[in-house]
């Protein structure tokens, strides 16, 4: 019998499949597959839990929130761990979602006094710098390069080494960056000749989707009162353009199913239509038993690089042809809850 | 006074700001001037009006589909419309949303008869058949390419010359597509140098953001009943593995925001959870008074060309590190309803 709603939907979701030993290995069970200490616990001081008001069936909504390690956009981190201290979002609400675009919340009428001793943030980059040592390959911080700079090509990918005439992608302690020469370059023919030698670089962190932004006027660079997540593609067009301050690591469902605010720029119209957030807490203020444990799989693994080559590679039952590549942003960074 | 979450969304969604003369152009303000002979009427028999039971609040929910023209895909898209032609999807429902994957619909139970007459699509390929002709920098079916093969590298992106020693991405008739070179390739080199005569090579369309495929199970390709649109990232690994046969272009957010399946692979559980279809029509099927009367800006167009090349460098007031390229699923092609 014909099955195929059933085969559709596992093929289209191949990570959920059984996989035979010997069958190709998926995303999946790459990572189910990694060893124990290639996994790094998330610290809960990291991790924001945002309660919603429930939904209209009565069920709880909760949504978790992994922070941005250094040295990424720290001074905004610094005031959402503030503002989560003082317990500041609580009674604001989600007041806006575009389609393909994003979720915002915070203080719809920003008439709510913020709390004392925010950073100032203005006039402050939304890149960092790295320190590369052509000589060793290395980096800090540590970046590993998505193995192909130009996807889709269907060529090889196997070269991991970092291509300093252009920039690159890949993944620092967990995160998705981008990374670039300054500007302007050192000698680029040099570097190429010799790669010896440290050069400085900029790197910052990327719109991925379920990243989570602050949101900001044309003359600041936003405190982080105001927040977003990526529900659509991800618009990398923003990136060095505003702060990249986390993610969304569970429940983002009940940001992206929310209705698509039919005011200017997708505010909703009514304060009926927004969403209200009961609380928002930093994971470590949380009793015990409550606290969010999670870990994610790191960068620097023998897992992480297989993770990466399969999905720039599929070739399980599914997929006829590889890719031959992958966008930064489909290489999902396995996070899970920790087992007790 | 202010007004940060006003400003924000402003910000956060640039294309809805209005612009003084003087500003930077925008996407929005580049496709608002582009000239009425850039714009290209699409045929009300190219376009699916999928119309949905009403909402919890008896709210109306259309969706406006397009289908690819030729050459690609076109024995499924053939499929689509004999079963559009019969009423097929009538009666059958959505039964399968996963967050940052795809909405899925057609009859959960594969009970339903097919129509007579529908073509076997086993054995056929994703991909066409290019020809390009390197003195001229043409190609057959006409490709736009995307000015960077390289995006977020903070390079110039104005060289608009296919790259041969590569795949490319860019645009045929409206639509995102990629492009490679036939493999074994001919002599790269010596093509390169001499840049003449002609070439062929693989063409095929892209899953983008609301892009509409054929589910299928891992024996066929299959039929066309069962369809999914995008509602996250690209997910370019399905492509070249998985027919992409149009696109939602209005409407999109009825299946966008439906609740996330909890059953195997994001099917639901029971059938209270599906959305019902009441009917899929061809636009041509429909009464004079309620065709759908749609028109996309040309991809061969002027205007498009500095569509891409302002997407790829926005630099109006919110911006202030232009990206230097752009990822060929955040160039969402203009489409408007046409004016009476």
């Amino acid at each position: 019998m014909k099955r195929l709603p059933l085969f559709a939907a596992v093929l289209l979701c191949a990570p959920l499949a059984a996989q035979e030993p010997a069958d190709p290995p998926t995303p999946a069970s790459v990572a189910a597959a990694a060893e124990p200490d290639e996994w790094r616990a998330i610290d809960p001081a990291d991790l924001l839990v945002m309660t919603l008001a429930p939904d209209a069936k009565g069920e709880p909504r909760e949504v978790v929130i992994q922070l941005m390690p250094p040295p990424f956009s720290q001074p905004w981190v610094e005031n959402i761990r503030a503002l989560a201290r003082a317990h500041w979002w609580d009674g604001t609400s989600v007041y806006r979602a575009v389609d393909n675009w994003v979720t915002q919340w915070g203080d719809v009428d920003e008439a709510k006094p913020l709390p004392e001793g925010l950073s100032d943030t203005d006039d402050l980059p939304y890149t960092s710098t790295a320190k590369a040592d052509l000589s060793q390959g290395t980096m800090e911080p540590e970046v590993v390069p998505l193995p192909a700079p130009d996807p889709y090509t269907g060529l090889p990918s196997s070269d991991r080494r970092i291509s300093w005439s252009g920039g690159v992608s890949g993944f620092s302690r967990g995160w998705p960056v981008a990374v670039l020469p300054e500007r302007p370059p050192p000698n680029l023919d040099d570097i190429d000749a010799s790669a010896t030698g440290e050069i400085a670089a900029l790197v910052w962190p990327i719109h991925c989707y379920a990243h989570v932004g602050v949101a900001r006027d044309l003359e600041s660079t936003g405190t982080g009162s105001e927040l977003y997540a990526v529900i659509g593609h991800a618009p990398r067009q923003l990136d060095r353009n505003i702060a990249v301050v986390g993610r969304v690591i569970e429940g983002i469902e009940h940001l992206s199913t929310l209705p698509r605010g039919t005011g200017e720029a997708g505010v909703y119209e009514t304060e009926a239509e927004r969403t209200p957030i009961v609380s928002v807490r930093l994971g470590d203020e949380l009793p015990e038993a409550k606290r969010p444990r999670f870990e994610y799989l790191g960068s620097d693994s023998e897992s992480f690089a297989e993770y990466v080559d399969v999905r720039a590679n599929r070739n399980d039952a599914f997929y006829t042809v590889p890719a031959g590549g992958v966008d930064v942003c489909n290489v999902q960074v396995p996070i899970r809850r920790m087992e007790d």
